[in-house]
């Protein structure tokens, strides 16, 4: 049996036939046209889907369904999207439409949610059944795989630890609270921070990092400087690792899951990234000793994960 | 059919036999001897359960087994106390011993975890399956319903709400982390911050309610003269409500439960603690307006939730 994956993106729609062991057997993708409505995207998408059956030569009965992994505020009861600023989607009844067109089952999530259970059933996490996966990106995404299955929250509305406040009166987020994991942790945070820093030091090798112009630093610039010892960079590293490594103890107090999974992309600083998390875990653990240590890992489907996480939504672990 | 509830407390043990209406029909308790060892406690225990069950006539075939709620660390699938301060317990195989002397299935978890399933099934969130719920006495307990069922993380080490972190480098916790949420939403932390006020505001309607005796201050002290307006009282209360607060909206915006319920000492400030509660989730709250709201409740179950919420464990929602 397979299953087909949707990932939505801002500017495309990327979507694959996904084996019952997380491999992708084909795959397509296409610009979205913004000119159409919202309803026709999603009906052009469903017919782009079934010609692909057909030019694929897939059996129908082979295939469980369609997942689908989206970016805003998802209704997965429903199968609606309820909001998604990227797209500009209100009250959308995305599987609705993709069933009335394709006549397959659908389901839907948000995107670091089906991010999160494709890593569970098929990457870094598939050893496991109880994750947590937090996604380094513009913001800080997150997903909650308890027993195999993702917890979403009363309609959907749950598993957003990047809005969960750390620092009180903190830092204003782009949710309107303020201190939230967010504000720290995404790579938009680190950017800032490294911008800040570089103000502040002017003789950083951060500033030969980027030939003298501060536009070019990315979520990398502090770590790679920071690698080669410069000071300034080091700095900046470990005040954005301890945040995050906050925001990780806070989820092992809660959740106590088996592991904690760092994707996006901040995540390519693989065991650099860890080691330093580890180290924080250590020295700031509640109940290290009683309880069970709580694995760091880095996500391993990187930029299959859209299209394998969705189709997981159909397949149990 | 009915079901056993033990409530183990500090000093004494109590238990009860309680319908699957969540009636206490018979109950029992008595001091503990301190001058035994762990495991005599237990075997003394199901002794006394033993007599009990043939005291009170009742058929053992109409007993689904025995629930414990037990203060302290509890590895729930093993039926073992890792660790309790309050009894000096330490790798405690409480079940093992108490179904060997009474022949009857024994499900052990925390304290704060069975109240909160003893609320969710029988008192304050009876109408949901998705709860959480917060003991706001000595110290900040927690315990998560998800599904109409305990979550309680991997090896039963997880649900400790009160041990995440809302002010980074704030106020050191008894657990040895900074800024946790017990930090400032406890019984404890709010008598500490009553006294602060009272040694600044010598005018303060706080002295007369103690009859000039700080030491009687407890957690009804600063709530009960900010009802009568005193300004130094309701700038305690409010503050503390204020990161009250931030924990229940981090509880928003993680689990999104269909309610959050309240017990311990300070819930007893009811209807008065709840609109203030409320006020504030309304102006901070992430995602409001597309998301459900949560409901904030008082806990019901009074003194009888420990057996209540401990015979829980048998039986299913």
């Amino acid at each position: 049996m397979v299953a087909i994956g949707i990932d939505i993106g801002g500017t495309s729609f990327k979507y694959g036939i996904v084996s019952e062991e997380g491999k992708i057997l084909f795959k397509h993708s296409y610009l979205v046209d913004e000119s159409i409505t919202q309803e026709e995207m999603i009906e052009n998408l469903g017919r782009s889907i079934n010609d692909f059956i057909n030019e694929e030569n897939i059996d129908r009965k082979d295939i469980l369904g369609i997942g689908v992994g989206c970016p805003g505020s998802i209704d997965s009861t429903k199968g609606v999207c309820d909001y998604s600023n990227n797209l500009k989607w209100k009250d959308l009844n995305v599987c609705k439409i993709l069933t009335e067109i394709t006549s397959l089952k659908c389901l839907i999530s948000n995107d670091a949610n089906v991010a999160c259970l494709g890593e569970v059933k098929f990457g870094a996490g598939k050893k496991y059944n109880n994750a947590v996966m937090l996604t380094l990106g513009t913001g800080v995404g997150s997903g909650i795989v308890i027993d195999g299955k993702l917890y979403e929250g009363n309609q959907g509305k749950g598993a957003e630890i990047g809005h969960e406040v750390i620092r009180f009166n903190g830092r204003k987020c782009t949710c309107g609270r303020r201190g939230c994991l967010e504000a720290y942790a995404s790579a938009t945070a680190l950017i800032k921070d490294t911008k800040t820093a570089m103000r502040k030091n002017h003789d950083s090798l951060m500033w030969n990092y980027v030939d003298g112009n501060i536009k070019k630093v990315d979520g990398s610039t502090s770590f790679e400087c920071s690698k080669k010892e410069d000071k300034a960079a080091k700095k900046v590293v470990d005040n954005y690792v301890w945040y995050l490594s906050q925001g990780i103890l806070n989820i092992c107090s809660v959740f106590r899951p088996e592991c904690v999974i760092l994707g996006g992309g901040v995540s390519n600083q693989k065991e650099y990234l860890v080691s330093k998390i580890k180290a924080n875990l250590e020295k700031d653990h509640y109940g290290f000793g009683i309880a069970p240590k709580v694995e760091v890992l880095i996500a391993e489907l990187g930029n299959n994960a859209g299209i394998i996480g969705a189709a997981s939504l159909l397949f149990s672990k």
